[in-house]
């Protein structure tokens, strides 16, 4: 007997397009990645990180502790949020990167056929975690302020519409320099999106719950800081607001956190004692420290220059090398460029662009992969991730020539 | 609105027995708790990782790389295993501790409704999982060598009558010094089931996948190692085998194992991809280099030494204070001593022993909570699980003469 019998989300759950992404990479030695989300390398704070695991191996205090085992429920630390945000360490949980959070939170909250509405384009590997649980989306537009609060109305009142708004569980956004297009959604438009969501609460029978993703707060080089989700009015009981230490620290330790509505909170730590019983303690006390040291914070302006920089190189090579016709926006933070190509030029996977790309030794991520999957609308085919995180500062330049060169070729 | 709408899953999580047994813990100041599976404290490795961190950190061509973030393709390390039992690297997929593929394994191969066959008793975190996700499951008794294969065969033979033989997707195994019992399963009966399985197989239309749990293998003391049933011919096809570099080297590490079958590698990696990317790089490169460096090898004698040495001061204490009728054998290894009262004293979470228990500061775990919900049998309710794992050898005498002079007043 040869078959093996999968659950349904063991046949549902696909390949995530990072690992084939990265199969090609390896495929093309010579080529030059602008698709990898990976952080740079060079900043990566060694002698710091080195510092604090001595001093807490070293201390007869906390060196058996680190090594010990934690009851998940003791997994909560500081987070750096701003003065307005109101949140306590009761509501918090710390997971292994971000990522793990996404995933419990959409196990707990949704079943097969549920609806999440997620902007429109959105964090793709979340939407590997949607697919893989059969779960439905609605893409909400993106205006360079965050969603268009005039189309998640429309998409609220069409579910209502249509009696599924009690399959509505939660709004999902990331909020800062947002994966993949950079744009920062405002404050304002946290405000409208919750009081939005409350509105149709009573019609759906349930809370609708706002999902805030700052997972690029810290790498913010341009502009303010927002404010939260969490300083508005009610966020206690309605926003869920996540983060990693790992992006502005090192993506090497992977420790992530959540604040949860007190409701939400005690199923996900729950499940989270199910999964792994809490992440690495010997890893809570590295960012513990780093934090109460405030090695953490004095290393982010260093990283925040670091990445402005090589945001500027890469703007600066596309101003001479892209053709005019393709539009994108100077980020702010984060780690990517969201290139437009007028619409005939199409970007996909198995698109003319991305095999030409791929011949002239440079990769980015096809646009379309950021689209949730939204019978409601067509995806979007001519747009690109392009990431200035991980690739140096020459590769960089080169590799945006020869993206240039691609596309003068096709345009 | 105040309503949550959590998923079935979300709703059906419950607390796991260990996070109230430790709040338990934590309202009785002078409880010594034998319920903990925690390991010795004073026996962590902590010279040792700390002067493998400093290696890893300090030298240029690993510092930035431990740092980073890694495909979680990449995730791969030798195992510690016997000669005979045939691995691949290839096969292999690291976890944040065997807990977190127990998880996604089942994910990968259950829906609600299928059937799990477990040890009678069996590890009761996994019941929680299983719980969790709606499955079933069948109890198989226990021989003191492992499961009792005549019952495991009545029990496939009445599944496959009732026709539920499609719906039973593996037989979970803690092999080794078992969690909760101690008991260590022989070669002879992993070979017997695994053909029992496979016999069934064709009935069933699709494989039968045997777990083995080798989560305590390295903890033993007494005795010669049993090969695990990756020793056995067709285990590449049918043996899934997990195992933790934690509870050897130092449980705030997490780090666990598996090597799996082909076909089931490949989705529960795409679930790990979902899950989190991948274990954190550095706890894994930790790892990597104490197994390289031998260090992880030269600290288990070691640490198999003050096991045993705690054992014997347990089971020394159990014959001193514990009434004749109680009865117990002598672990090899792992972390439990398991513990039968006579049939009419209730050893359960609302029993009289458990509450006088706690009434004499000392807590155990109660056998009922290891057992799975099976409609088939009843579940026994006078055993104990007393753990010699995280208690100092002063406690353990004093825990094991109040829990004594608990079963005296009561039988």
């Amino acid at each position: 007997m040869k078959t093996t019998a999968l659950s349904k989300l063991g046949q549902r759950t696909q390949t995530p397009p990072i690992s084939w992404l990265m199969k090609l990479a390896l495929d093309h030695p010579h080529l030059i990645s602008l698709a990898a989300g990976f952080t740079d390398n060079p900043s990566l704070p060694v002698e710091e990180t080195r510092a604090l695991l001595n001093e807490i191996l070293g201390s007869p205090r906390s060196r058996r502790a680190a090594l010990q085992a934690r009851n998940v429920r003791d997994a909560r630390r500081p987070v750096p949020v701003a003065a307005n945000e109101i949140y306590s360490p009761e509501r918090m949980l710390i997971t292994s990167g971000s990522q793990q959070l996404l995933y419990m939170l959409t196990e707990c909250l949704c079943d097969s056929g549920d609806i999440v509405l997620v902007e429109d384009p959105t964090y793709f590997v979340y939407l590997g975690i949607v697919q893989s649980h059969d779960f439905r989306c609605r893409g909400i537009r993106l205006a360079p302020d965050g969603i268009d609060l005039s189309h998640l109305e429309q998409t609220l009142e069409a579910l209502r519409r249509r009696g599924e708004l009690k399959r509505v569980k939660m709004l999902y956004l990331v909020s800062y320099s947002q994966n993949p297009t950079g744009l920062t959604t405002s404050f304002a438009k946290k405000a409208g999106a919750l009081a939005m969501l409350k509105r149709f609460e009573r019609a759906a029978g349930h809370r609708i719950y706002l999902l805030e993703d700052a997972a690029y707060r810290e790498l913010r080089f341009a502009g303010d800081d927002v404010a939260s989700a969490l300083a508005l009015e009610g966020a206690d009981e309605r926003v869920i607001y996540t983060g990693t230490y790992s992006k502005p620290f090192a993506t090497g330790v992977r420790v992530g956190f959540g604040i949860l509505p007190e409701p939400l909170l005690k199923v996900v730590l729950r499940v989270k004692a199910n999964h792994d019983f809490g992440t690495s303690n010997l890893l809570q006390q590295l960012l513990c420290r780093a934090l109460a040291s405030c090695r953490y914070e004095r290393h982010l302006p260093e990283l925040q220059r670091r990445y402005a920089r090589k945001a500027a190189t890469m703007t600066r090579a596309m101003r001479e090398h892209f053709p005019a016709e393709v539009r994108w926006r100077e980020p702010n933070g984060g780690l990517y460029v969201w290139a437009r190509c007028p619409k005939p030029l199409q970007s996909g996977v198995n698109s003319r662009l991305f095999r030409s790309a791929l011949k002239h030794d440079v990769l980015y991520v096809p646009g379309e992969l950021c689209y949730a999957n939204d019978p409601t609308r067509r995806k979007p085919n001519n747009e690109m991730r392009i990431s200035f995180g991980s690739a140096t500062e020459a590769d960089i330049r080169t590799g945006i020539a020869r993206l240039g060169a691609t596309l003068h070729e096709l345009l």
